[in-house]
């Protein structure tokens, strides 16, 4: 057998918090203009207090409240697959394993918090959102959130993304949110999902039937993405795995890498492994330091990788991955040598991403891509030593909606990025 | 619990054929010049002698090769799923179940045929296939499956859906297959699925190295598409339901239909129901008779439903329901009162398919959402008379690659064809 699949009642029932299990003590975010740690009151305006709970919470496990469950169990939980055919292509003794998160409504990953956040919000009688997306994979998710939820929805759009992929806009679209291209104000802009941040937040601000939602970065959003890592421990041991050797996912802001790996931080043995775009390369070239979440500077300062808030990154078609920061969280993680990074050039990982479509069937999303062209590359490095090296990746959503970017690809328009 | 899953063990390990359940004898296909039977030599130039077998066996259940089943558990069983959402948001007492068929790697039902079809012409040393494709989900399953196989691929796209559905020309080329639109000697003709079909088959004719592949209408199409209601029909026990008191699917060339359907016609209390545009209304206005499957006329006569096989269809967005005639065993069941059908204007078809997807989240294909017009037209019919109906519907494959039909229906552009 090569796929496992878990009955709908066997979805996990709490998140995994890795703020206790981080080799040092998270350090708080600072107000930006007083340089003192934030508090509760400074983000009401912005989330719902649940969340702000959450972001700060040290309790190992926090309950998904049956709301969420009962939602989240529309496509949860994903298969885990053991990608025999691209092993043998590869002729590599390592198994590798991917988690399938392309199978939810939207088609990634980014589903499991946005219904989370739209409940939270709905919760606390909010009636409307705003929110900026990059490649279009969130602004889809919490669209078919808040259709859920009956919840207004205005999705700031990076403008690179916005006119290279027509489709994701129109899936909003069907799921009933409005969407805008941003920078709103800078109508020849590229955009960054720095800058989308910003005009996202402006909407909120002093509207009280509106919040602010965010799609990464964040504490809760991260932890909302356990589910994934929880299901694939259990999932391994299903296959007769004992734990992988490595972990794999991409990382833009970090919420899918925190997803599937967090759960696996407690497990000394498992690497844990990031992987990025060279023209974007927070994690394997920027600093560690307190910035802004955001290009205007309107976010808290938060501890974290950056390569400057004012970086925009080059229009490569991993929109996702535009970001010149990243989690606290995952920052952390890579500071203290917790879990390592590495950056690849864009040929390289569409190479990667048809060569998996060719003998898995799959077609990924091009930031997906980067966490296939990093599990190859162990999985060579394993054939290299003759290891049987266990691999483990995040498959965090389809490329369905992201075909321009194969089109480039398979007629040698692609530039390197 | 709404959703219920099988593991990849539990895949069926044989083909429904339907034939020796049919009411009537089936006709044969007839030679086009001689009017007399065709036989298996009519046929090898076009298909291996494992498809031509089937086509005209009368066995009850036809073994999967072992080499077909490994494929199919990349994605089968497929998920049966309660629209409890939906249910609610009609206020029905009808329990509407639906099979999800949009989680294989190309999105839609057709792959359960295109793997078979090319494990057989594998097998027998055939190593290139031609093939028609319209709305593109057919194509882009074979390119899928002759990338398992290693075989090349010639696609024949329908002019309409080339235009309109570029991401499915990239997605094939993705696979590694050749697309052109078609027909190839008219380059303003829209094209429909009769003549792309002419094209095909005459790519092949002449050339040892090439077979031709269907993607539906004939017998052993069909029976490969019968997985859909035998998994099904474990499902829904697994549901706490006996049997369904209808099931409900497009029909184009019959295929997503027969697959889920055929299973059901031995019970006799099930009602059957197609679904079909009414601007290519075969089956609710065509008549009864041999016609050529193509426009140019070098199939064999089919006996069908057909509204000439000179019919050129409007350009409506469900491309796969494009088609002047009708499956032979389909049309056989509907001549015979086993079946019903039913046709629709594209205008209520996409309000059906943007309900379903704000409720159950899902964008269906622009075919898919013929089946869930069907089914919710038979949930409010359940409501008029406060039935307890239980309505069982194919959801033949999702719409990621059909957003430009949803665009079109939010901002009124949508003709109501």
């Amino acid at each position: 057998m090569s796929r496992w699949t878990l009955s709908p009642d066997q979805i996990p029932s709490a998140w995994f918090n890795v703020a206790p299990h981080l080799p040092t003590p998270p350090q708080p975010p600072l107000h930006p203009g007083t340089r003192e740690p934030v508090g509760p009151d400074d983000l009401a305006p912005l989330f719902p207090m649940a969340c702000i709970g959450q972001e700060v919470s040290a309790m190992p496990w926090i309950d998904i409240p049956g709301e969420v469950l009962d939602i989240l169990r529309l496509w949860r939980p994903t298969p885990l697959v053991r990608a025999t055919r691209l092993e043998q292509a590869l002729g590599t003794p390592a198994r590798i394993y991917f988690k399938d998160e392309s199978v939810s409504p939207s088609g990634s990953h980014k589903t499991n918090t946005a219904v989370a956040q739209a409940f939270y919000n709905k919760q606390e009688g909010i009636t409307r959102l705003s929110t900026e997306t990059g490649a279009g994979q969130w602004g889809t998710a919490l669209s078919f959130a808040c259709s859920q939820f009956d919840l207004d929805l205005k999705v700031y759009m990076v403008r690179a993304s916005y006119q290279q992929k027509p489709y994701r806009k129109i899936a909003m679209e069907t799921w009933g949110a409005e969407v805008v291209p941003s920078p709103v104000d800078e109508p020849d802009h590229p955009g960054s999902l720095g800058s989308a941040i910003s005009d996202a937040v402006r909407d909120c601000v002093g509207r009280e039937d509106t919040h602010y939602s965010l799609g990464s970065v964040l504490n809760h959003v991260l932890l909302h993405q356990t589910v994934i890592g929880l299901e694939a421990k259990e999932q391994l041991e299903l296959a007769g795995e004992r734990l992988p050797d490595v972990v794999v996912a991409s990382c833009g802001g970090g919420s899918n890498l925190g997803g599937i790996a967090f759960p696996f931080v407690p497990d000394e043995t498992v690497r844990l492994l990031a992987v990025e775009p060279t023209s974007c390369p927070t994690l394997t070239q920027g600093r560690f330091d307190y910035d802004f979440g955001d290009v205007a500077g309107m976010t808290p300062l938060m501890p974290m990788y950056t390569l400057g808030h004012d970086f925009v990154p080059p229009s490569i078609h991993a929109g996702g991955l535009r970001y010149h920061g990243d989690s606290p969280l995952v920052s952390a993680l890579v500071r203290d040598e917790r879990m390592e990074a590495i950056a690849y050039p864009q040929g390289k990982v569409f190479e990667a991403a048809v060569q998996f479509a060719r003998t898995e069937g799959k077609i990924p999303a091009p930031e997906t891509a980067h966490a296939i062209r990093g599990a190859i590359d162990e999985a060579l490095a394993a054939k290299e030593t003759g290891e049987e090296r266990v691999v483990l990746f995040n498959f965090s959503g389809h490329g369905f909606l992201d075909l321009a970017a194969y089109d480039d690809y398979t007629h040698g328009r692609l530039e390197q990025g």
